[in-house]
């Protein structure tokens, strides 16, 4: 092993230790309205939620590759534990404290926990192939250029609050994309690349924990009790319909009519990130159910597409599938959404203000695209500053391997 | 393999969708008192712990198999998201919609959640043996069933709607004990069905989830706020005693002292069982206690009287235990309630009105012996319609196997 | 094997049958207040994320060792219901039942559930050497000792209720030491005594759990609401800090940079354990952060020392590691909290009554070196009554296995 390698591991906890630093410091110089800190707020329960859906869930959900289970939780334990605090210092330097009513640390820490969402789902399209210190610097970076794409749609195109908030998984896939693109690709023989029944069953784990929780996670940034209610059963119901179509589809397309673990794994979580934007406005259980229907459709129909045609063109690989489970139904959401808003405005006004709707409509869609050529851009850029080769630390051998960066018996091997 | 597998497990998908486009039009057509629709409803802490216990309790409570672990959890996925869905329109059209004052969507949901777990139930009894067409045919019949028991129990027996629902365990279980022996045994050789210890962890992680949110299963279904309260705590008094209990016997009924985990697991849960019926009325925690003990009692005992004696003379097949975990205790929970509600009648009342009493009593037993005999008799019809030659999808060798359904790669030979 | 193990394990089942059946008598004989039994508490969420954590989530955090999955899991859920039980019936006894304005039978269940998290850790020391009966009577001398040096606590130091129940991870960690220290050692060439990728992987599963539920558990205990958010805020703000230093440690502490899974276990926690004390009356998130930083450093420094230098010169054998993971952490949380109160109270009265200042810091220190002193003196004591030729049930060869306890199939073996 060269020495370069090592140095850049010891690098790791003062990257670490230096953030923390800055994090102490902050707080200590204290959060604006810190007399709000400890303000007496009802959100406990619904942070509880999101916190074990993003920790627990997902750090299992990710944990698919057969020698990489330590690594996938692990790692998303300590990004997303970082990337909470390093959120809500740029939510307070870059939008400021206390921007709605709910201004107590509660309510920004949920928020935190909203934004860190893209960068679990960043690393699930790097997973195995981005070392520690890739990853923590990938962090800082996605939670900053997600604050100013944030920003951006909420000053210039006046975006609502939580529907800013609900970029995070179109803006987590893609910038996750544009980022694995930049790395190089794994070896086709690699037989670590893959998964094995027990490691799926623990990822079926994390899949069912976040699926439950998920609609706590469409109702956390709303900010009217009725709105959270209807986000939270909407969500339910788009869950449910697109569980249900993720088995049915699942058996259409193979081969022999067997269902794919990780096609249902994907389909089944597509149907809350679809119902994302538009959950607290809609006002039918059946538009659910279809954006639901929708979703898990896009998810099966594109895991096909993308694995088949769209990643070997652009000889990307995207380790657990990012792109069809977030990005394909997050871009269907927004356009569901634009399509809702313009009917539903149009019924309300009888089509009598046709152009205020095809400038609201054109507003809608600017924000989505700002979001994913923000994503995309800022990806590409982190993912070659990533690999320079100052900072690249893992070589194509040693991708998707527990043993580079934990100490694990040597009974791992023969396992 | 012969085209009939194929053409049969190809007709899953069509199934499921025919299923999905039925509710999505129901609810197209709009549902009854939609205006409540998205009522702001407290419900839904309740909701997501039951959503919780069934989804991924059971799911995982099922995982026994050594080669079945896909298809447990998987199905009882699909069962569960699709049931749900079965049940809310069946409810709909059966017993109508809003006979309560809570007629949100969100206590239709978490009604629906109650019956599917007869299905959940059922499933257990012919898990590894029934294909998911089968499988999707019984949940559909079973909630059917189901429904019309509780029809009669509500309005010629006059049972208060919160206790036609508590019949679930006792359904479930006697309908799958009828499906199952209308099920080919099978062969004694066969390896696949037995647990391995790995498995039997997972199946251990999912007894705890069941244990754990036991309370708010039984207390979803009353409806005022203090009866809720009672039925939390007395379910978690008898949860705690069956437990203590089932290590208890466990170790008194083995050869040499041992503990045996499947017995524990089933013997854990019994508690819950026993009491669901009385948990909202007993007015002292020794009497939970009590039907705790006894639950655990009874799941044990039976264990050993069903394996060896019930099972073999009738060649029934009961693959996790459905018949000693949820059977028997709910009989002995059903017996416990009437007594216990005579006994405080009589108490009331001075044991003057003996006649009233008798009635009572008698109504309660026809309760109880109605739903056991539709439970029977539909579930020896199910079992009989789905082994016609023409559903007939699973030979016997292919049981217990998840490679017959699911993609799997080949090291699950090896492993 | 000699008949005395034989008739020793078959022991266990009468040893719980006694003290299931005097808990039952207790509860017929009437708990006092019994007309609040049923009261209509609030508390049942935070209850219920406590009874998570203390089951499934330290259930699972035990499950280190390769083959002793069934027991870690089994044992904890029977010492922990069986505990809890107990625990209602000592308070009941020994500190009187209706001392503050909640006498619900809920509020002392949740009490019973902080108590029982003693008997936990201290089983963690001895995880694996101890048979059923010695952990049946630990258990119930542990909760005893605990009760009376809680009783001692609150007499004569006049120590708040919240905060002598906050004495728990103390009482548990040394009380375990000592029993730890009486047991003999396993022989060093055992390769059982070993954990494997697979059975760490549960392990996280469960720290996870045990991690996301942390701050439910630091918030029962205090009255006011105010309080309990403040303590919820403070405790997940030491918690996070806690997990990513780490991360940092573990890598900086390694010899070549690599992560150490089992010392990133416990250093997750120890933030939890330090922040317990002072949680509801820390008023500055820098503070709650620090104590979360120095907590993290303690536990894995410490996990150094103790394991090269101060297990060894004792000869002790802590399986699971609690004394760098809950006592040297809770040490340093007593030594905070002192300082933390006489600095607040000397702002407060501007350092004019040093004299009342400096008795206020004497009585806490008491209160600390007495709940030690008793830990250690009954711990010793207990370990010797175990350790008697009588009660002495596991032979050393039998140190780690889960087939001395339960019957499990063969396939252990080749696994």
């Amino acid at each position: 092993m060269p020495p370069r390698y090592l140095s850049f591991r010891c690098s790791v906890p003062w990257l670490i230790l230096l953030l923390q630093a800055l994090l102490l410091l902050r707080s200590f110089l204290g959060f604006p309205g810190v007399s709000d800190t400890y303000s007496s707020s009802d959100s406990y329960p619904e942070f509880q939620d999101v916190n074990h859906m993003v920790i627990f869930g997902f750090g299992f959900f990710l944990m698919v590759l057969r020698r990489y289970g330590f690594s996938s939780t692990g790692f998303n334990f300590l990004l997303v534990v970082l990337g909470v605090q390093c959120s809500v210092l740029a939510e307070d330097l870059l939008l400021g404290w206390c921007r709605t009513a709910d201004c107590s640390l509660w309510s920004h820490l949920a928020k935190a926990f909203v934004s860190v969402t893209a960068v679990v789902i960043s690393t699930g399209a790097v997973l195995g192939r981005a070392s520690p210190v890739q990853l923590i610097v990938m962090t800082l970076v996605e939670l900053i250029s997600f604050y100013v794409s944030r920003y951006i749609n909420e000053t210039f195109l006046e975006v609502p609050e939580h529907l800013s908030g609900m970029h995070v998984f179109l803006f987590g896939a893609y910038f996750g994309l544009a980022l694995a693109s930049c790395f190089p690709g794994a070896p086709p023989g690699l037989d670590k690349n893959r998964s094995t029944p027990k490691s799926e069953l623990f990822s079926v784990l994390g899949t069912v924990f976040v699926w439950v929780f998920w609609p706590s996670f469409n109702s956390i940034l709303p900010f009217l009790k009725a709105h959270k209610v209807r986000a939270v059963l909407n969500t339910y119901l788009a869950l449910a319909v697109s569980a249900v179509a993720a088995f049915m589809l699942s058996a259409l397309t193979s081969k022999d009519g067997k269902f794919r673990m990780a096609q249902i794994r994907s389909a089944v979580l597509a149907g809350g990130v679809t119902i994302s934007y538009s959950a607290e406005r809609i006002q039918h259980p059946w538009i659910a159910m279809i954006l639901g229907l929708l979703g898990s459709g896009i998810a099966i129909l594109g895991s096909h597409c993308v694995q088949r045609c769209f990643n070997p063109a652009l000889k990307l690989q995207d380790t657990s599938g990012v792109h069809f489970t977030f990005g394909l139904p997050a871009v269907l959401g927004a356009v569901a959404t634009v399509v809702h808003r313009v009917v539903e405005d149009g019924i309300d006004t009888r089509w009598n203000e046709l152009s205020r709707l095809g400038y609201d409509a054109f507003v809608y869609i600017g924000a989505f695209c700002q979001t994913i050529s923000i994503a995309l851009l800022t990806g590409v850029i982190t993912g070659l500053i990533l690999n320079i080769k100052l900072l690249k630390a893992v070589h194509v051998s040693k991708y998707f391997d527990d043993q580079f960066y934990w100490e694990v018996s040597l009974e791992i091997i023969s396992d």
